[in-house]
């Protein structure tokens, strides 16, 4: 049996931001499964800043930039609807690489939903910002007692960075937003010791503030001035891990990074961070943040918007901090 | 017995360059011994770019800075003059710290000079540039067939970096010069595959064409544009070494540094690295620069000026790459 369904393709590489223009609308035909194969009804996509990353035409990029033509890369969840793989029946609930579209082929990367896991868990916890979360927290060997900094802290990994934090004994500042709801939802549900609306115009009076002591740990995830205002305060021996920069992902030209004259002198580390290097770290991870949450220390938040069209305009909200939670397209 | 001697102190802090009116020769008395204590005479006095950060007014650098009054701080070598001390009788030659000065107490701080190794090799190879350089090429895990480049490649650390490097199997790029003589000396005396003149007008060029496969390590020194360059011809998992940032010392507002977009799409890793970190690897550091120079690996060029006063001219010499070799005062 085949049918007819909607996906998006990438019709060009955008020199800025996204632009709808870069995108094509299609419809495609299901394909007639082989043995081994099943197909999969995607439900839930997720929108991801690293999506601006992907189209890049960076050959030394972690992953092969998306091809011209090709249905968009999307991380998702979905229910096999039919299956010549005995693994995967139909009617189970798996997650993977899906792309921008309403059905696909189950590939390598497929796996069941784990028992027990809601959707929205797994999409805003335990999968790609759960495990970029607590893998990067990991590698700057956090000490209870320590100050921790965190930007894109109300956002889908930010977020889950400072709750583990808090949850070893760090100091945590969050810097976030823009939304009133979203510092508050900082300070009062994940239990920062200080949250910071990015956009405030005494930011660099804000962080200061915030770090009579320096910051021991810096997790950046968006660039823009926050990035030189907490660099400046990095305490000696200070570990910076770096796993996005979001406010630069839509450039042509990066905004330039801080000097190297204080890498030298206060013996800082400045270190890169990709998902891909940590998959061995999942189990570990699922384990620790199950912990976490049946103990009530992780909240996540999710933002719905429906219909595989509205990826357009949500991968703007992703890159002017729009969404209040983690961004699910509901398909 | 005591005796007047020359000195000369720090007077004011300088906001660019160092200026003569940034120091005042003064004349001191040296003082009678108590027990434990003993006089040295400096005979060699060296001169290191390091020393524009040790005035600086920075609490939060690896040594406490220089006092306004104080003498200037300096790592030299001398002979013991005078000595309540069974453990450095007179005669005996040391080294450590010493400062701007034609005598000094012996501090804590002070060894014997080894049997068998020259006072050149001393202030050359084995002690702050040997160790430099031994120790931060270490925290880079080189493997043979690698590419490292090091900027400061002439002088005398980046010479040191680059001759280890060549001695483990890894190919190497210096970047130093500017005199003619200095290229000609890394390629031809000490092996370097490449060597490129910092003040070329093509260096983006001469950079990109001697990396076609990229940079997996890249030893930093001097800052300025090869910083960029450098930065720019990273491979995936390379490692940036940054021992120093010479160009920008000088500077009241260092010029920035490479945006972090690539440190997180290429897994890039900036680490800083200070001396005082690496005391502990003295002997076998030591061991490894003696085995090299047995077996004709490493080469090493001093460059004498004479003279207390001579330190003057001398720290100007060193951001301009004026000397020739490490550049040490004759007392």
């Amino acid at each position: 049996m085949t049918m007819e369904y909607k996906a998006i393709l990438l019709k060009k590489r955008p020199t800025g931001d996204f632009t709808p223009d870069c995108f094509e609308t299609t419809t495609l035909t299901t394909p007639q499964l082989s043995d081994g194969q099943f197909l999969v009804k995607q439900t839930h996509m997720s929108l991801d800043p690293a999506m601006r990353t992907w189209v890049q035409d960076n050959p030394d990029s972690y992953l092969p930039p998306v091809g011209i033509g090709e249905v968009m890369r999307a991380f998702g969840v979905g229910v096999v609807v039919e299956s010549k793989n005995a693994d995967f029946p139909v009617g189970s609930q798996v997650y993977g690489m899906t792309g921008w579209t309403e059905y696909c082929l189950g590939g390598e990367d497929m796996q069941l939903v784990p028992e027990g896991v809601s959707v929205e868990a797994l999409m805003c916890c335990f999968n790609v910002p759960g495990l970029t979360a607590y893998a990067a927290l990991k590698k700057t060997k956090p000490k209870a007692g320590e100050t921790l900094v965190v930007t894109g802290a109300s956002g889908s990994v930010g977020s889950i960075v400072g709750q583990i934090a808090k949850y070893q004994g760090l100091r945590v500042i969050g810097i976030g937003g823009p939304q009133e709801e979203k510092i508050k939802w900082m300070e009062e549900e994940l239990g920062f010791d200080k949250a910071i609306n990015y956009t405030s115009p005494t930011l660099k009076e804000e962080i200061d503030a915030a770090l009579p002591d320096g910051a021991n740990i810096f997790v950046e995830l968006t660039g823009g001035p926050a990035q030189h205002y907490v660099f400046e305060k990095m305490a000696r021996y200070g570990r910076i891990e770096v796993i996005g920069v979001m406010a630069d992902y839509n450039k042509e030209v990066p905004a330039l990074g801080p000097s190297w004259v204080q890498v030298n002198l206060k013996v800082l580390n400045i270190d890169g961070f990709i998902i891909t290097d940590h998959y061995d770290e999942m189990q570990e991870c699922f384990d620790y943040l199950a912990e976490m949450i049946k103990n009530g220390k992780l909240h996540y938040q999710s933002h719905y918007i429906e219909g595989l069209d509205s990826a357009f305009k949500g991968v703007h909200m992703l890159f002017t901090g729009q969404n209040l939670g983690k961004l699910i397209v509901k398909l």
